[in-house]
Order: C-alpha cells, then structure tokens, then sequence
C-alpha cells in the first residue's frame, strides 16, 4: 500500500504527535501551480499599497495565533516557548518590514529616459524601465525557523512583496505548525480580496513533491535554506528543466572567526566565554554558527581555549530538531575529532537523561597544517561544535585564508590598533563572504535593509543575492523596460509627475520629483 | 600535425585576410586566469573615478585607430563602413556610460543601518552594505556587433566598470579587429597604471579554449552574445562546474509586432515600408530583428502583406557575417517557406553578383491556426526573413500570445484608441518580453539607464538582467555587509559623512547626505 499521510514527531519524546498530514499527489502540485499561474496575471497588477496591506494582514492572523502556534512549533521542533516567542515577533516583523517596503515603492528601480525627438543623427524614444514580479515562487520550508523560514517566512514575505504567488513545500519536521500559519495567510488571502491560487501549501515527508515543484514549467523561481546536499539537489534538478530559473540556496556555512593577537592578548576569557555561547546558541543550529575558530599560536590563544573548553563542558545538552540531525551531529561530530591532528578541547558531559535527540556540546583543536593538509576539516557539523585552528605565523594565518570556501559571514575579533596590519588578510577574506564582522558573533542576523545573508559559494549557490532583509525581494523581480508606451498605460511607478513620489532616476538624476 | 594558428576570411570574396591568430593552449588559459585573479585583489580596491579615467582611456584608444579600426572591422566583417563607423561611436559612447556611472558612484547600492545600542531586548549592529566586483569575467565576442559586443563591447565596459578582470575569447570571425581592440586596451591599462592582469585576449577559431575559460575555477561570470545552441552549450559547461556562476547568454528572439487592427486600417502601406527597412537592416543580424508579424485578418492586412512583399522584393541583398551565417540563413529560410501551410509573401531577387556570401530578403505568411499548431515556426531564422501571421480573431489573437517563447522584445503597433481593448494581451505579453514597444521597430537598442535588452528564456537564460545600458554592470557585482567594522577601514560608499556624494538608503531613508 502506498503511504498517503505522515505525522510529526516530537523530538524531545521520539513520540509522534497528534494530527496527519496528506502528502500531495500529482494532481495538487499541478493544481497549485495551475492556480499560481492564473493569479499569476492579477496579483502581479496589485499596487505596492495592497501588497502591503495583505502582508500586514497575514502578521495579524499569524499574532491571532498567539499561544496555540507557539506550542504547536516548539511541540514539533523541541525549541524552547521563548525562542520560538521571539521567532513568531521576527516573523511578523518581516512582514511588516517588507510591508512598508513595497508601499514605499521605490525598491522597483525605476528608471526613465525621456524622448529626444530631435537628437542627431536618430532620434531617442522614451524608455521607461522598474522592476515586475517574476512568476510563482516555490518556497521549500527550512527546519531550523518553523516560523521565519517557514510556511510565511523571509522567502514567502519577500516574494509577496514582489507581487509573485508562492507555493510552500512545507517541512515535514512541522507540518502542524505549517497547517497553522498556512491557514492564517489563506484568511489573510480572503480578507484582503485576492485570488486564492497566490498561495498553497503542499505536504510530503520525502522528496518527491520538492521534485515536482522545481521541475514544473510553471515555476519561475525556487528558494531553499538547509543543508548543502539538499540545496545542491535541488540546483541540479533545475538545471534539467528546459527553462533555466534561478534557485535560491542557502546552505549554511562554518563562518570562520579570526582571533587576532591584540585582541587575544587583551581579552581571550571574555571572547571564549561569547564564543561558547554563540557556538551552542539554539543547540547551533544556525547556518551561522561559529563554526571555526582560528588563531595564532600564543600564550593567549593556550588561555582562549583553555576557557572555551571549559565553558563548552559546563553547557547543558539540548533537544534537536529531529532525529536524524540528532544523528547526524553525532556522527559528524564524533568523525571530526577523529581526524588527523585534531584533539578534544572540550565536551559537555551534561546530558538531560529525560529527553531525547540531545545535543551535547563540543570543540575541538588542531594546527594549521593540519588544518591545510585536510580540506575535510571545512566541512559543516550542523550543531554545537567548533574547531580550534592553532595558526603557525602571519604567512600561515593567510594561507588559511586563501583556501577557505566560501561563507555566510567572516568574523574579526581585533583591537582598531592590529587592524592596518592585517590589510591584505581582509582583503582577501572580503571575497569569502557575504558578511564581515568586527567584535561580535555570527549568530543573530538582522533583518534590515543593510543586511546581506548569502555569501560565495557553497555557502550559497548565489552570492548576488540575500535571503535575509529588504533587498531579498530584488531575488524575485526581473526588469521591463516600455519604449515609447502610452503614458496613461504606463504603471503608476513610471507615470510623468511621479503619482507614487518614489525615488527614480530620470535623464540619469536620481530624484522624487 | 596540430593547427595552431587560423586566419580571418572576408567574407564578400571568401578569400583568406592577411595575418595570423595563434590558438591559445591550456597554458594560455592558466596564464590569463592566474594574472586575472591576482590583479582582481588590486583592482576591486580601485574607486569609482579611476575605473572611469580608465574607461575614458580605453575609448580614446580606439578612437585614436580611427580608420584602420573600421577598416579592418568592414574587411572581417563585411559590414558597411557607414554602419562601423556608428558602431564605434556607440562603443566608445557606452564605454564614456560605464565611465560616468562607476564616477557618479550611486550604481553600488549603499544601504547603511546604524546601530541601537540601547535597544531592547537586544541591541542593534551598525550594518552597512554595498556591491563589489564579482571576479574574473570571461567574455565571449559576438560576430554580429564586431565593435560594440565584442572586445571592447558592452559586457567588457560593464564588467570593468563594475571592477572585474575580463578575458577575452575573441570571435573567430573577426580576429583582426579584436587584436586591434585589445591592444588599444592594453594600452590604456598601462597608461592608467592598473595591473596587465585586469584585460587579456585569448584566440581559438573552435570551442575548447572557450570551454577551458567557462571551466576555470578562477572565472566568476561568464558573458556571451549569440545562438541560442551556443549559449545554451555555455549554461551547460557552467553546470559542470563545481562552483556554479553565473553565465548571462543573449541568445536572440523572434521579436513578435502585433499589427492592431485601427492601426492597420489607417496605415498599413507606411507600417510595411517601415518593416521591410526593419526586417533588412544589417542584413537582418541583429538579435532585434522583427522575425515575427500578427495581424487580424481584414483587406488593411492584406494590403500590409502586399506592401511588404513587394518592399522585400526591391532590397538589395547584402553580405552576410561569416560563410557560416549565410548558408545557415539559406537553409533555414528555405525550410521555413516549406513548412505546412506558409506561403512566399515575397523574396528579393536584387543579387549582388559580385560579391560573395550574400542574403536575400525573404517574408513569408501562415495563418494562426497552423501557426499555432507548429512551434518550429517560432524558431529564429537569423538573417532577412520575417513571417506574417494572419489571425482569425481575437480570441486566437490571445491563444497566439498564451504561447509565445520569451523575448527580447514585443512591439504593438497600435492606434492609443484600441490598446484599452486589447489590455488582456498586453498583460499577457508584458510577461513574455524584457522591452515592450509602442509604434515603433525593435531594431536599434538605445545605449542608456533605462534599457532592458534581456528577456524570459529562451531570449536568455536569466531574465533578471540586461546586456544594454548602465544597469548591465549589476550582472558583475555581489553584496557585501560589514557589521560593526571600523569606520576608518569601510569603503569611501560607506563612510559617515557620505565623502563620495551618493544617494545611499540610510535608516530606511533615501538621502544624498
């Protein structure tokens, strides 16, 4: 008998949960596209103001939720009431940021150049260029946020803002969570008057519907946060369609953090004791995660990671989010200390023998030649680990540099005054990375204007673009350009006078006039 | 023995052209990608206004050829010497484009968070962001345009405006005039004391030093200008790679015109005359060539379809690119006019009997029933041939327009009282087409800020950008965000104070300060 329906599990009891999930046949992804396509040619027409307007709604309907999704997601996810409290606020937040965004309207890039009738030798048309959504999004929900990258997070808000409907695959490690916030923006989807086909929600715990999606003539873009394996699939799978799209992966990263000396010498406690924090935030499951440290040799860096050890001991376990990232961790963990050169540092022993799929907390250490000599050692371990990089001199700390993959973020902790000296290993980490920090941690992305969230690959498989803050809906718009058009045809962005006041470039001057 | 040279034609006698072109090696390769990737560390630190004095330099250096420059051009080419002479105007003019935008500055799209340290619960980073040079661009030169797409063309100018290296792996067709191109360039990379590595010029007259340069780890976008089996064959090498890049291949288009029916009714013979010109312009070599006419059947289009067989039947035929482009233009104009149900609307006999490798101009008409029951007829022939389709009704007009491939552009030619009857199919075009035309002729693509030459595939594999216009230079560009970095260290674009006088998105407002 062919398996029709799925349940979530809870990770902290191994038990499954109430409730069963349809797995979506043939029939509903080529219903949903179908649906897509068609509201394809209205929603694309709705004013930056109505997409507004529906957003907003849909982070109302998600805060009407309040405690029953708040329960749901840490039920099937096993992460704790108060995170996920603060994940429902950043879920709406950037709603509401992408909201004011497309009300804003000025994120369409329109530029106007205005006819020339009497230029010589030939006379110059009237070209009018913005940005237009790009067609029916598939969204793939991410494990790790079953808020805010799931059913109605950044991909999803972003692409509705650019005016594409959207197709969630939804992550089987939530789906009652999913259910939940789906039926919140079909509401939102009604109250706000627009055509039911902008946005479905489809279920499978394996990989078959995923496939389906991508592969549809009717998909214009996918976007996918999760592992490299995962992300990559889904690449190749597009690139078998006849029509290229663009495919969006965010596939997590080790995000390598240089202890320079000064800084070291000046407080190596402190950041060891930042660093363990950050490393086992959320049982570091991040694909921010600090996943590297790396110094050079010195009394200090002995004193860092005497206390990083330590620190890391005392954390106690926690709940993943399923099982086989449970065993995943364990084994990838356990693999990583077993490499060439590489010795324990430190290792909670804390375990909550009353739960299960618990994380326990590791960092490892191993020399810069080492280091060099093992192009493995760069690999992710999704969780609650690190590796220590005990760096030889400068010429070894930009060999390193020179050979690290590409990442989400790269973080420098450094006193101002050591900075000029290591000019030419900045410059050379600045084309590793979509982020470069100074005296922080990777962990906690902000979701603003300014943001970048995507970095050389494999962090992700398009450097060009972010999934995190405003500028991920550029990700979902292409270019138009109207030569000599109709004015009063014109869409409002690119009418003479301005009506919506956003900034454009006209005659190549920018202005709001 | 190992051919290791090649040498141009000309292809009005077919008779070989003095000089020799050396095929580069895999050593060739190595070379170029080495310096690029070395000079990129220099100059992705260069500002805006000395990428322009060098941009500037580059376009006196060609001027400064004058002559010989077009001369040699015309020779390879076969194109008239009028016609060089304004495609060198525009290539110096884009250049002197690119040269203004990276100089102005505003193109790098700075967005400035500032910090909260006092926000609750947590404080907020000082983010801020900008686009950078992507790295290394192999470009590839197109036949058709020997100035304006090729060495110097607008993907060089784009991409060193943007900051990238570029190597060049010249077109075969014309290995004269790119010798003379790059070592104007070359010139200008010393006179504007940059490193050599920054420009290199690779020849092979078959594909393995082309497919070499897609592979090259080093290489970060890849930029072609051609068939659609070439650029298609580029998309495929790139997913080969481990690294995926991005490779933006303008691949051509059929560029359907709509003929409205008051339209026709009130000018139909001067909309003909205007075809015909339009159709037979550069001997029909261009990616905007109208190689697809729709009209309502009524007398008016009759009398379009008379005009414009016997404004065919008086062009000139005019020598073609390369042997290759001519027999490829005779053979498939010739299966096309054998395809069920097309007819001969009219074909030049006006043979220049004198010169070698000639087009002549051909229109052909089916009806939209058989149009729409054969997709080949949807092909590109490249060349001066164009097909009128007359339509039954409107709702056929529409089914017509369900099923068109992506284009570089879409004209209507329309009088402003019917275009509010036909907003159905224009909504439906818009989504077919980078560029939408009111009454006028796709041919001639305006160099400016507003331009879209780009379309939904198979007019190119990624609709997001554009070859044409200032805007051309996001395709070599990535976002980079530097979180609480020191203020002395970020770039000049990112600097309080705001030293270079961009517009710059600060705290969600738009600001030049």
């Amino acid at each position: 008998m062919i398996k029709t329906t799925f349940k979530a599990v809870n990770p902290a009891t191994g038990a499954f949960l109430d409730g069963e999930y349809t797995i979506a046949t043939t029939a509903d992804v080529e219903a949903a596209m179908a649906a897509a396509s068609a509201a394809h040619l209205i929603y694309k027409n709705t004013s930056g103001a109505s997409r507004a307007a529906f957003l907003r709604n849909i982070a109302s309907e998600i805060e009407a939720l309040g405690d029953v999704l708040v329960n749901k997601a840490s039920a099937e996810s096993g992460l704790p009431l108060a995170r996920l409290q603060g994940e429902m606020g950043r879920t709406t937040g950037q709603l509401r940021l992408f909201a004011n965004q497309a009300e804003e309207g000025s994120w369409v890039n329109a530029v106007i150049d205005t006819a020339q009738p009497e230029r010589k030798p030939l006379p110059k048309s009237d070209i009018r260029r913005m940005l237009v959504p790009i067609g029916p999004v598939v969204v793939f929900g991410a494990s790790n946020f079953p808020l805010a990258f799931s059913v109605a997070g950044g991909d999803t808000a972003s692409a509705l803002a650019a005016g594409c409907p959207v197709v969630v695959k939804a992550h089987p490690a939530h789906p009652g969570t999913s259910a939940l916030v789906a039926e919140a923006i079909q509401r939102a989807v009604k109250t706000s008057g627009l055509p039911e086909g902008i946005f479905s929600i489809l279920f499978d715990d394996a990989y078959e519907v995923g496939a389906a999606l991508v592969a549809h003539p009717a998909t214009k873009a996918v976007s996918f946060t999760g592992s490299y394996k995962g992300g990559m699939a889904l690449v190749k799978l597009a690139q078998q369609r006849k029509e290229p799209i663009p495919v969006f992966a965010e596939m997590g990263s080790i995000n390598p953090v240089f202890l320079l000396p000064a800084a070291l010498e000046n407080r190596a406690a402190q950041m060891a004791t930042t660093y363990a924090g950050s490393i086992t935030l959320g049982a570091g499951q991040f694909c921010t995660n600090p996943g590297l440290l790396i110094g050079l040799k010195s009394p200090a860096l002995e004193s860092f990671a005497q206390q990083l050890g330590e620190s890391i001991s005392a954390v106690p376990s926690a709940t993943m989010l399923t099982p086989g990232i449970c065993a995943n961790f364990n084994k990838l963990a356990t693999e990583a200390v077993e490499q060439t050169g590489v010795s324990l540092l430190g290792a909670s022993a804390n375990l909550n023998e009353s739960a299960e799929n618990q994380a326990l907390a590791k960092v490892a250490r191993v020399s810069g030649t080492e280091f060099l000599n093992n192009p493995d050692l760069q690999e992710e371990v999704f969780g609650p680990y690190s590796l220590l990089v005990a760096v030889e001199d400068a010429a070894q700390l930009q060999e390193i540099a020179n050979v690290l993959q590409g990442q989400l973020t790269i973080t420098l902790m450094a006193e101002k005054s050591e900075l000029k000296e290591y000019a030419a290993l900045i410059n050379t980490l600045s084309d590793k990375t979509g982020r470069l920090i100074l005296n922080g941690v990777p962990t906690g992305v902000e979701v603003c204007a300014a943001m970048q969230h995507g970095g050389p690959f494999p962090a992700t498989n398009d450097s060009r673009f972010t999934s995190v803050g405003s500028t991920a809906v550029l990700r979902f718009a292409r270019p138009v350009a109207w030569q000599d058009w109709d004015k009063d045809l014109l869409p409002d962005e690119l009418k003479d006078g301005n009506p919506l006041h956003i900034f454009r470039l006209v005659d190549n001057k920018w202005t709001q006039e």
